[in-house]
């Protein structure tokens, strides 16, 4: 992590045992700071943070390109350009947008996210942007980052040091950031008017009450992630908004349990990994009761069929369908679609954590990682 | 695998022991037959199937989207219509674009591709697509399916009937139209000129005799697979045009050896992955000496000092690099950059192959799959 002299200070861990841990506990806060720079709290109107000007009107298509979670957090931002905005989106990893020399004539804005501000290639990719003649913005933690000051729009993520090398809170609050642009943009297009603006930021405010009761879901998930200590795989699954929480549940879990987690479209169970099911291999579901549910469901009963052992992340109503027989369920509280990602995502750091802890591997410092990816 | 009572015909195994390896040995003459339907063999010239025209050269965007392998070679296809065709391309996996409500409105064709021609949610994908008003394609290996009738345009791979799970030869044809098309497009756009069209076409059609040398390495291949089979986990990692080849070689190997490979692009590595490795983790890596060897050599080197076994597919160039001293080092024949993903498939596919045998899998049948995913 770079700091800058001016704004050294001391971080400790109080009272938690990790900085994973109170970088989880964090985030009902630090969501709501984030969301402050993006809504203006007296109107209910989303705004663009102080200095940073954009008309979303004007943008035929946005690259999206990042790393690692980072990289997850820009696969919902694309789902959320969409939906909300319809701003078509390309997505890459930083890594292979650099390289890939793609036709970009038709985008007019090249969005990257980091929570360092220094992840070597997503640094480059932004270079290499700008070098196309794209306008360029960043979501960045860190804001006197290389990033920060390379790229034409910043847009920070408030989520404060974050000392643990797997991310939580720069996580979440870059997706808060998404929402939030992605909510500006569908404002300057004319695709949400200001009644449902006013609701978008309405829901958006919830954030950090429901962050705050996924939080108190701990000693359900810390019973969850005993017996997950005890495995050496696991798969994850969701669809839609779920799909790429379903990716960073499974990166969680590998980067600090060391466990062989991996995340897939539910979609793509049966063209592949279902080979794979039997009684050692978990799977974890993120289903909330969206549009999707009854599709994943659907796998969750061909995993069932199998002999695979299933912890079903759902709310109320998706815990009244008869899935829940076939699995371990967490149930969380209801919520509006666009808040499932912010939300979900910290089950599954919890999930990861205690699986960590009872492993007894190095939380806040795990075998092979930097916190942050400076060189190729 | 549906057939028609027309084309009904009776298939055997002949002198092989699974009709896996038999499909794997016939991809240098199914190359070839679908080759030929793309171009003049006497002009040198690339062409479209009988009854199929399209002019690219209005094309503003291509989407893409299928399901399991077919997803993987579309990921090649995007590749190969950015590089040689400079058509910007959309890319899903089929059960999250029909749902994901994507703006189309730049999209000019969408383009699936599917072995059976019967998969459930690339079926879907097509008739959403067609609902959007877009025209549509479709690569399929059975010319008399469900997609085949639908779509607007049909580019048959000329693979033959396809009875091992696991798709091979249907794959690798797959890759072969999309190539061909990609240079097609290059020509109606003006980005290929006569002359580079011809020289196109004589590389591809060196396929053959290319993949004829790849599959001459079973012998050394099956020497790796015997250390692979004793293995739970692999990692497959490459770059650009090898990252949907180290993508695909974990599926088969997941699909048939039910052993956990994951497969990332390897860029990614140090931004989560390479928290698994240690000496139980084999990687694999898919590098000829292209534009990005040196960058997958760092990768290799990141894994070696960390005590991963590494096994390295690579050209003559590539292994007069000093990473050969890392891995175990399998050298294919030197081939221009477009035939890569054709002919490093098959390494692949002997892998998969012979550490099923040696885990004594039913490598025709795998357990939990089935041939083409007919329902959602």
């Amino acid at each position: 992590v770079k700091r800058s002299a001016g704004k050294a200070f001391y971080v400790d861990k109080g009272n938690y045992r990790h900085f994973m841990q109170k970088e989880i506990y964090e985030q009902p806060e630090v969501l709501s700071h984030t969301l402050s720079s993006f809504i203006d709290m007296t109107s209910g109107a989303t705004r663009l943070p102080k200095g940073q000007a954009i008309d979303f009107s004007t943008v035929r298509r946005i690259a999206l390109a990042a790393c690692g979670t980072g990289f997850y957090a820009a696969l919902v931002g694309r789902y959320y350009f969409e939906r909300y905005a319809r701003i078509p989106c390309d997505l890459d990893v930083a890594s292979e947008f650099r390289y890939r020399e793609s036709p970009l004539s038709d985008v007019d804005l090249a969005l990257f996210v980091s929570q360092s501000g220094e992840t070597a290639d997503t640094l480059a990719s932004l270079r290499y942007a700008k070098g196309e003649g794209l306008k360029t913005a960043a979501i960045v933690n860190v804001e006197e980052s290389t990033i920060a000051r390379e790229a034409d729009l910043v847009f920070p993520t408030l989520a404060g040091p974050e000392i643990g090398v797997a991310s939580t809170k720069a996580f979440t609050c870059q997706l808060m950031a998404l929402a939030a642009l992605a909510i500006r943009a569908g404002v300057d297009r004319g695709v949400i008017d200001t009644e449902r603006e006013a609701e978008f930021t309405r829901i958006l405010s919830e954030a950090p009450r429901l962050a705050n009761e996924a939080i108190r879901l701990e000693a359900t998930i810390e019973a969850l992630a005993r017996k997950m200590a005890t495995k050496h795989h696991a798969l994850f699954l969701g669809r839609g908004f779920s799909y790429p929480l379903a990716m960073e549940g499974a990166l969680k879990l590998k980067e600090i349990s060391y466990i062989h987690a991996e995340g897939y479209a539910a979609g793509e169970l049966k063209h592949g990994p279902i080979a794979l099911i039997d009684e050692t291999m978990p799977v974890v579901v993120v289903a909330p009761h969206d549009r999707s549910f009854e599709k994943t469901a659907s796998n969750v009963q061909e995993v069932a069929a199998r002999g695979g052992e299933i912890i079903l992340f759902t709310d109320g109503k998706g815990a009244q369908s008869g899935i829940v027989d076939l699995a371990e369920v967490v149930i969380l509280p209801d919520m509006p679609e666009i808040l499932t990602p912010i939300v979900y995502a910290i089950p599954m750091q919890l999930l990861a954590y205690h699986t960590a802890i009872q492993m007894g591997t190095d939380v806040d410092q795990p075998r092979n990682l930097a916190k942050s990816v400076t060189v190729e």
